[in-house]
């Protein structure tokens, strides 16, 4: 899929609200290396924006703090392409901010994608998801591909996305991949591979 | 691609030889969430090993302290899905001991596949990778996809290697994914995208 396209979606990392191990909904802490990994990915693949989100003001300064350092700090220096990554990031307490940053960039608003590690009723699989993607209808809405920490995104989350997207199967029925490899995995089929596949 | 075929392909993450930020020739140290991202997705895609490669006896040490924490210890009961995919890992000191355990395995010995994030002479796409896997002269043949941590595996590594894979490449020009995201869509790609693409 064109440069264009892509950079109509964006990629939200959801810490809240996600399931806990008993699927209880819980706030999970921030990763440093999601925030890593997920922005490199999404630098690679044009995406427009990966919003880091959580609730908990105390999680969302440790998230600028790591970004910052990249950017700003030592690491700025030391590794200047991983700052470029980190531009993407935007922090914000929940998924009507994300709503919001970019429905003053779109026309038409915003499409949420929710994403499982299970297959759910009503999911869309990931050449329909291209195809809508890129049809011209929809050049003027922001697409959000919403990302569970923990357990995954909880079941009224998922309820209220305009979209579903079939889960990454593998071929031997394991189908435990971290959230980074996930997102990585998601962006290069949305891609179409890459220009070398 | 079939779990079979699958199957014969393992992965070897290299801590040496690989380059420094400067090119120079390093042995970088153990990260553990390379061990359990690719672990996870090496299960998830029917890999048959992956193996954690390093000279240095203390690095070899904490890795197998981290397996065995997910296999034996406390993260075996908190977590027994991150165990099955450990159990899948073997520490070895260089490319000759991967090398040494799938010759026991596969009577027409071993073909190691280098990869890079940089396009090399000579380097083959993936549909030409998942060609040479499949093919029926090639069923009694162990192939492995080396990997190398911190700037990348050495010149020198990469020309011994029996094929060189052509990197990924994203829509952006940017190309700095991590091991564990380049990993992770490695074996999407050359498990063909999953059944549910």
């Amino acid at each position: 899929m064109s440069r264009f396209v892509m950079n109509r979606l964006s990629l939200a990392l959801l810490h809240y609200p996600v399931k806990g191990k008993k699927g209880e909904t819980i706030a999970s802490a921030i990763t440093n290396l999601d925030l890593h990994d997920i922005a490199r990915a999404a630098k690679t693949y044009g995406v427009g924006t990966f919003y880091v989100v959580t609730p908990l003001e105390d999680q969302r300064a440790l998230a600028r703090k790591i970004v910052s350092h990249w950017k700003n700090g030592i690491g700025a220096t030391s590794n200047p392409v991983r700052g470029r990554a980190l531009d993407l990031v935007k922090i914000v307490p929940d998924i009507s901010a994300v709503a919001g940053d970019l429905e003053t960039r779109y026309r038409n608003g915003v499409a949420i994608v929710a994403t499982s590690a299970a297959q759910k009723h009503g999911s869309i699989g990931f050449p329909a998801l291209k195809n809508i993607l890129a049809a011209p209808e929809n050049k003027s809405t922001g697409f959000v591909l919403a990302l569970g920490t923990a357990w995954g995104l909880t079941d009224e989350f998922m309820e209220r996305a305009n979209y579903i997207l079939s889960p990454i199967c593998g071929v031997s029925g394991y189908n435990h991949l971290s959230v980074r490899s996930a997102a990585a995995i998601m962006l290069d089929r949305l891609a179409g591979g890459g220009t070398k596949q």
